[in-house]
């Protein structure tokens, strides 16, 4: 599940949860018009954002994590076949 | 009342009231053009904001808290059946 | 004159005075083209703003100040059958 | 010329010179297409800006310095049958 | 060459040069249809800006400077029968 | 690999990987209307980003790094013949 | 190749070379329809921003240093019948 990407600052990889996916807790994304967060699960995490004083902020997510997006967050990108999204931990909604 | 969902940094979840919901102080959201402010229950709370200096800056709200918030505020999901709402705890204006 | 709604952060709880009122002090809100300050009563005041350092900045106004507001400034609310503004302290130009 | 108002944060009241006053300076605001400041007397000020580190910046005019402003500076009011303009102390230019 | 006008946090009055001036260190503004600098002399100087940590940040010219400042920087006054222009230091661009 | 530039601050320079490359990890850009990062090697490196409060924060890319970034990120200059892109690190999002 | 100007604060003043030059480094810049960076020296630097705690940050270039920097960076003056442009170092990308 882990993946040997190494994002940069508050940056994480995400493997998307293929559409019809139905979490272990029972996430459903229902189908209305307003934008639904995305579910996927992390597969590579950044040191986290270096803030003005210096100070590094740790994320507070980690691989393996499951977790909801906003549907046009991050940037797509492939790695040996499979595709990921590239976003920064802020993009994240939630862990579930 | 409690809620299996993560939310990160200053995020919270809420539990839309139905639309006809008086709460028990007597909030009642009359029907003018003018936007108003909508009522729930909080579900789930984040750890707080990680400020620039590394301070993370607890929360002031807590799970089972009824609040005000705006009509535009958070990003709808559904969980185990149930429609709630994922907002900063900066879109609630207050604790009722 | 106090109201039993916490608002969070620098929000204020405002009972705008009828349009036709005029204060203690001998306010009156002239007719002319340009936007005027609204007069009202504070009903309830928040802990105050959490600054980046993690310091909360007390608010500088009380419950029971008659306050001069930007006409457009706050959110609508009713409670208990009343008409209410939440707003944020910065939005008050003034304590008559 | 002080004036029983209580501005909050770094806003000033001031009462407008006359559009035909001189100043004992001598400064006279000539007709031209570019905006010119605007002469006044400040009748009350705030306590300062509150800054993010909680520092209560102190204003650097008072009650009774005259003053060069934006034209288009601040929110008129009327107190007492006259009329006054709230500004931020940031809009004022210069004490004459 | 100085001027009984008080600037307030860092801004300065400049005297602008005549148009047709040519400063002792030779500087011409030729005629172009990009927007060049102005020559003027600083004849008013305000204490400094006021920084988030209430740090005063002391102004780096001084009265008597001549100075080059952005075509449409600051805003004209006229005082004692001449013509003004008051701006920030960061509308100044360099000290001739 | 490396290059004879100094980038100033937190920019970085970049080789392009040619359009057809794959790296040793088996990243394969594919053929989207989305935007995707685009893969180079890093080949001079700025000293980093000067805080506010003068610290310096070091980059946390080096000279070789293999990159992932966007595809509008930088400036292009050409150096000895070669074409390089000119940004800062936060437009770099991983090192492979 | 000094030049008797003192920018304020994080400004320079640079010298661009001729279109046609071609730096010692080998530096062309090539004829594309994306915008190209422009090579030029340093005449004068100033002492640097002063950020918000009252530090200022050091400039990182110096007089005679060959740079690149943005097309349309800077405003251009003259001084003693030549050209120059007088720019912030953060529109500076790289010292050869």
């Amino acid at each position: 599940m882990s993946l040997n990407i190494k994002p940069l600052g508050d940056r994480v990889v995400v493997e998307a949860a293929a559409a019809e996916e139905k979490t272990a807790s029972g996430i459903i994304i229902p189908d209305t018009a307003k934008e639904k967060p995305q579910v996927g699960t992390i597969v590579a995490v950044g040191p986290g954002r270096a803030a003005d004083t210096g100070t590094v902020i740790a994320p507070t997510v980690k691989v393996g994590d499951k977790v909801l997006y906003g549907k046009y967050a991050g940037t797509e990108t492939s790695y040996e076949g499979k595709e990921y999204l590239i976003m920064r931990e802020s993009d994240i909604y939630a862990v579930l």
